[in-house]
């Protein structure tokens, strides 16, 4: 067999099933390979943005990396926005970048480029493999270095001729390390701070922020009466009815500011230290609160959730509680926050960022998953969705747009069986459109509202705050999105997907209720304006 | 004033009158200061690919760099394809990456990487300011740089605090310098070579491609019989008919080494040594055949017209023929290499690469710019176009797909009495289709025309040409277009721009007629299945 199909071999081998691609001609064996092991499913992207994306989707929903097929530099360049994203989500993620071969290199051919300066900002690991025999176990190694922990993006760069040379045999998988178990003395110092009776809060990131983590936060919550935060823009949120129900720190620092108000302790757990997503000249830009004291109690690589239980176990918190009509009996302010089923009325009348959220809140079926990049446009859809049947919620992690529809496209291979709902800001939505290509082709069960309110208004919202002072004639054209108007049912049309336009609650909430129920792709675009 | 603003101006006062942009919260003061500097055009993107594409196209036809406004590392990552692309033409550039505030970054915000990592690769000259006096003097040095010789890109990372910091004014421009002016020994070498009987040619690119250098090449091709060649993909070739014609290097190294073939002095002239675009297993990567001795009469910084008239001068080729109707009175095989006028004659039957070809060839207006990314559907548009009237043909310098739809757009916004006509292969129009919307939005007099052949079929000839056989179905979806089609009239409508669908020869020449008769931007979508 050759290099790449030793690769491939080895990557199924290693647990790795699915491969997002945009291939060409440096990477030619790799494809060619791909009949050769059935194993491997291919899902073609017709952009890197959409690749590199819906590996970062496929990750955080399987737990196991996908793997991408990248076409030299530009093809990497053009997946580094959402690898950006998959970075600070941890999401396990291997890049297999074609290169130039390895004798044509020094002849600086058109499409060579510094690979390795690329890729280095995204990567948690970089190799780039100098013999055909290698190929096959640096594969290996990307593997596991992509799970972590924490959890990463392995990019390996792989010279043409080194692919096409014959090779004896796959290479074995390599173990990937385990997660750390929090030491006792830093379980044991967290709950001394606990035990004060000084105010304070669980800070919840990265893995904490599943089911074991929340149940396990909301017992020491229950004993100490600690406030249960959690991270902005967590990489998988589990919440809804029957979960315990945590606060996600605000986007705006003044909101933040006033969440982290009058605290003493902040125990961060798989968290970093809150800072505000920009400078703002009359802001401070890092949010702990003066006199506040911070304690780690896991870091990205640990068992997050395991410390968390034993947490509850140093402060004596019996497993109360927990599931669907449980009553909850612990005292404090903190303790009440195992969330009940409830859902908001269908709304009616005018569409806008609340009805729209409300029809979402209204719908939003048992088990579904999430890929919320509707930023302005989703200010209440937190809330609206917080008491709706089980779900889990994808954000934006590393603030770089585009991340949706090529997120909720991995998502939705991930788990076949679960209903994704892809929510975009319309700006947000044209990164990566043709993400929905891919959810046409593959016949995937994705729901996508896109919010079209005919601006980036979360620049608006900027310009102002970073003491720009109001936006004259020009500067507001740089942040308008309606001349011309966007038809977003069109552009999903023109790939495939059917679509319609909603432009009263009703109309969103029939039409999100249909995309809902038929299995397959569908686009709704909802019209915020007036 | 305050530091974007200085910048602004600075640029302003350095000749740089548009920006291309697509900016983020850490760009808002530069947005602002727009309105106080009415000589700087604004042009939005949806995609910074599309921003930095339309910078490519612009510098290459205005000769002066075009602003790009860019959002930290992830906005900076979408424009890095197009940035390479530019890099390989020598397109002057100026790239402002908004970064956090030198007081953020140190907490790591979510947005934060490490952006000089990413810019290097594409960029001639980089450079972050370190302080709110220094970053307006430092785009001015950007300005310069960017000139080159030879022109590149130049990326200044401006931290948002140096950008709403007051400081004192505006910096002076920095003269750019000069192209180098070839020495006489180096022209005198040539000479020497080409007065050989031995078998001769130029490989002309970068400058000397535009009329200048083509017409003093011919007085050297006149009197010494040197074969007339260029570069496979040209920043923009001057040609058509009065002007000398010059025969573009093959993609494929099995072309290009029968062009090759025979060769005993190769004069390089603004071009590198001619390579692969590709390894491949059972070919050479470096084209340059055995016994052929390489002559470098000027280099990528140098008067590479201003060396070739030099070389006509000391080869005593008197300024024969030139303009229309000029009979070339010059013997041997390479002298007969002015254009004369000829027109495909209109089309009919079936819409294949052939006919689409005699379209275009018939209907090309005079003075147009052609953005040329038909890629394998563009096989037969060199020849069908040779004769046509006058134009610049615009190539994919850098061989990172996207580059065409941004190019014409950046084209129209530098020539806005010119046609610009983009030629589409579908594949690589859905890589930034986006930047029609910006055509819409400045109503640009651009007509694109997509070759819908449902696949990547460049990666089917490469397929087998790098020995990885045939392709098995798996392999084969990998390289289709067509589950689902694309609807590219869809597309182009959804973004605001008039398109309609050819399906045979005339009705592609009439739409395409009526495009080009029409101002402001049209998508004409030329099915060529079946």
């Amino acid at each position: 067999m050759n290099g790449a199909r030793a690769v491939i071999e080895t990557l199924v081998a290693s647990g790795v099933e699915v491969c997002f691609t945009n291939p060409g001609t440096s990477e030619m064996h790799f494809v060619a390979a791909l009949d050769e092991v059935p194993e491997m499913r291919a899902v073609l992207g017709l952009f890197e943005g959409a690749v590199t994306g819906a590996a970062d989707g496929y990750g955080r929903l399987a737990g196991h990396p996908a793997v991408t097929l990248l076409h030299l530099g530009p093809g990497l360049g053009n997946g580094i926005a959402n690898l950006h994203n998959a970075r600070r989500a941890h999401t396990p993620v291997v890049n297999i970048v074609g290169d130039h071969a390895t004798t044509h290199l020094p002849f600086d051919p058109l499409l060579a480029s510094d690979i390795e300066s690329l890729a280095r900002p995204v990567s948690a690991w970089f190799r780039k493999s100098t013999s055909a025999e290698a190929l096959a176990a640096d594969a290996a190694q990307a593997v596991a270095a992509a799970y972590g922990p924490p959890g990463g993006v392995a990019t390996l760069v792989a010279p043409a001729d080194l692919s096409w040379t014959e090779v004896g045999a796959p290479a074995p998988p390599v173990a990937p390390r385990a997660r750390e178990v929090v030491t006792s003395n830093a379980v044991e110092a967290t709950a001394k701070a606990l035990r004060s009776e000084a105010p304070a809060a669980l800070l919840l990131g990265g893995t904490a922020v599943r089911e074991k983590g929340l149940v396990a936060a909301r017992r020491v919550s229950q004993v100490t009466g600690a406030k249960l935060l959690c991270e902005t823009f967590p990489s998988n949120l589990e919440r809804g009815a029957g979960l315990p129900s945590v606060e996600r720190l605000g986007y705006l620092a003044e909101l933040a500011i006033g969440q982290l108000q009058g605290l003493r302790h902040l125990v961060l757990v798989d968290a970093a230290a809150p800072v505000s997503f920009f400078a703002y000249p009359n802001l401070p830009g890092y949010l702990v609160p003066d006199g506040c004291e911070l304690h780690v109690l896991a870091g990205a690589s640990d068992d997050a959730s395991g410390a968390l239980e034993a947490l509850a176990e140093a402060l004596g918190a019996t497993a109360r509680g927990g599931g669907f009509g449980v009553t909850d009996a612990a005292g404090g302010s903190g303790g009440e926050n195992m969330q009940a089923a409830q859902r908001p009325e269908r709304p009616s009348g005018a569409l806008n960022t609340e009805t729209a959220a409300a029809a979402i809140g209204a719908l939003l079926p048992e088990g579904a998953i999430v890929s919320d990049e509707a930023n302005t446009c989703g200010v209440f859809l937190p809330s609206a969705t917080a008491a709706a049947p089980r779900h889990d919620w994808l954000c934006l992690t590393g603030g770089a747009i585009g991340q949706g529809i090529p997120v909720a496209t991995g998502a939705a291979i991930a788990c076949p069986d679960r209903k994704v709902l892809s929510l975009e800001a319309d700006g947000s939505a044209m990164y990566t459109f043709q993400a929905l290509w891919t959810q046409a082709r593959e016949g995937l069960d994705v729901t996508t509202v896109v919010f079209n309110n005919g601006s980036y208004a979360i620049l608006e919202w900027e310009l102002s705050r970073v003491g720009a002072g109001t936006a004259g004639p020009k500067a507001k054209e740089m942040l308008e999105l309606n001349s011309p108007d966007l038809d977003f049912v069109a552009l999903a049309r023109g790939m495939g997907v059917p679509a319609t336009r909603a432009t009263d609650a009703q109309e969103l909430t029939a039409q999100l209720e249909r995309a809902l129920a038929e299995p397959g792709p569908a686009l709704v675009e909802a019209v915020l304006r007036g």
